[in-house]
């Protein structure tokens, strides 16, 4: 591999190996596995999935909704509270697949019946203790208000009740994201269960997170699943306690540029427009944007303790490194940064390269 | 303006001012004005340069050098450390313009002695006191000998020293900007000294940031400029106190998809993908991404007393809101969001819409 900048490398068969561990579960739960293609953006990458049998898919803005129906999947629902504004466009696609919308409010639905020109599904977004955004998992009257503004619609079909519990990753270790899964759907079920009781029967369940995912030891109680960045992992990921650092598919490789042995750091070129800025915190209170491995054949080797990437500029990514890295790297060589957040990572660089060479683009919005 | 998504709203107006003041400010100063184009990466933009007279620039990598060079820039300083795996497009570029290259280690030189197959200037990179890379201002015996090991060189001229003191972002005030500026003018000075009495005679002075060039009184001392981001600014600098709102250049325009009144916030599609995740501490200790304004004719408001964005997702944001602006906001409207950091936030937006509704493209790299 001839690599001359930063560049997101991707190791195949651990993202398959990712994709087939997530499938398999759902298929042994029987719950319906509805990926969040967020994570990779990537036509290609989807193929890997529809490997695996997944025919329905999640996406989180209506322009990757339409990128992926262009590329052949006809099942997908738009994991973001519905934006007014992009109305025209969600009628556009409605019209060609089978699309799922969530709404929180009882505006909205209106808006919905009101605008929307073609059947959806339609999700109530429920929050289940995360806090980010969603009708609130115990109040019930909110969620019979919005059921009740969408029954009796021609074209609006509710079809379940949608959370993602993104308060997973506060937690740490398999016992507290277990936790947090469970207790989501436990709230789910509740809600669920007023919803009935208000005259509003049948509804799914659809939690999402990729650290309850992956921990959860089955899905029982649910009708789908929606992880997304399980197919990459990342730095993230491993510090939560929802995998191993063999589970991280991509790094970055990253050209040195300069050495600082008298103050123990690496400059690489790798920065805040190549890794994002989603940090972690250090035990010792500073902040990381990355850990830092060395290239081998075919990938990458596991993290070198103390080493991460503790700086970023626009383009300069500072590596404080311990003595042994530092006796080790020259100018001219490559350092691999496992990323903290892979989508964002991903988002940035705007194409992979596998392992074995191959390069695969994805989309850019 | 018919705007659907997150978009990237430029007051051309207020940019041309910010060219033009800084501009005219190097003019006076009879000191060469060498702006860093990695704020906008953008041709279009680099017109409105070349209007004042700006015929130098700066760039951060060397696929930014090759855009530029393509349209029409012939004196492209690569202000970042050499990168040894870009040598090829290094020559390449080298053969069609005047370039200027970082140096920063004996072994980049001996590297490029023997690698550079066409004239190019080189900069000793100085770190002045930021600590990010570069020889310390300080270390005269690493400087003579990089200096040393580029005399003689049929095709390297060494041109002079080159500094980013990146450590005024942490300064608060123009009386504080202005310190690390002249310290920074100072410790320059003394390496040129030091350099020409090891034999090293003639050197250029090249400063950069965007808070020090701004807030010096004048350029005395120095024989060019290279500042950036002064050209949009940007909530950081803001805080700073480089300059205030109305300089601001660039807001990111993000629709309204949920209320939440009974925790003070606002939801709007407009994310860490959107963004970045650049932020500031709030005085209360909480981090924000962006301040808030209202968009009107022509632009948007000045900032809203307490409206930030306090979390980012891939495509959310949550708007921390006063009441009277949660009373005056509905779904379906836009918010205005001053990115922290207007690099980063242009970088990920791909283009600029600007006011008067032309689109206007960026390089994407």
């Amino acid at each position: 591999m001839s690599i001359t900048r930063p560049t997101l490398i991707l190791n195949e068969a651990i993202a398959r190996r990712n994709i087939a561990r997530m499938a398999g579960k759902a298929r042994r739960c029987d719950v319906r596995f509805r990926p969040h293609f967020k994570t990779h953006q990537s036509a290609a990458i989807g193929e890997w999935f529809r490997a695996e049998g997944v025919r329905a898919i999640t996406v989180s803005s209506v322009v990757m909704a339409e990128y992926f129906a262009d590329h052949g999947w006809d099942d997908i629902t738009i994991a973001f509270p519905v934006n007014w504004l992009e109305v025209e466009t969600i009628n556009a696609l409605a019209m060609r697949v089978k699309l799922g919308l969530l709404v929180e409010s009882v505006e909205t639905a209106r808006f919905l019946r009101e605008r929307l020109a073609a059947p959806a599904d339609v999700w109530l977004k429920v929050d289940a203790g995360y806090g980010r955004t969603g009708l609130a998992w115990d109040d019930s009257a909110g969620q019979a208000a919005v059921a009740g503004a969408l029954a009796g619609s021609e074209r609006l079909r509710l079809r379940g009740l949608l959370c993602h519990s993104g308060h997973t990753y506060a937690a740490r270790g398999e016992k507290a994201i277990r936790a947090v899964w469970n207790e989501s759907v436990q709230r789910l079920t509740a809600a669920r269960e007023s919803l009935a009781a208000a005259g509003f029967p049948g509804l799914e369940l659809s939690p999402g997170d990729t650290p309850g995912c992956t921990v959860a030891d089955d899905f029982s109680g649910v009708d789908e699943v929606r992880p997304g960045n399980f197919v990459f992992h990342d730095t993230m990921q491993v510090e939560i306690g929802t995998c191993g650092w063999p589970d991280v598919a991509v790094a970055v490789a990253c050209p040195v540029v300069a050495l600082h042995p008298e103050r123990g750091q690496i400059v690489v070129y790798g920065g805040a427009v190549h890794l994002s800025k989603e940090r972690l915190a250090l035990p010792d209170g500073r902040v990381h944007y990355g850990a830092v491995a060395l290239p081998v054949e075919g990938g990458w080797t596991l993290p070198i303790p103390g080493a991460f990437v503790t700086g970023l500029s626009q383009e300069h990514g500072i590596v404080s490194a311990p003595p042994g890295l530092l006796e080790q790297v020259k100018l001219g060589d490559l350092l691999m940064v496992l990323p903290v957040h892979s989508c964002l990572t991903a988002n940035l660089l705007g194409r992979y390269r596998t392992t074995l060479g191959e390069t695969i683009p994805m989309a850019r919005f």
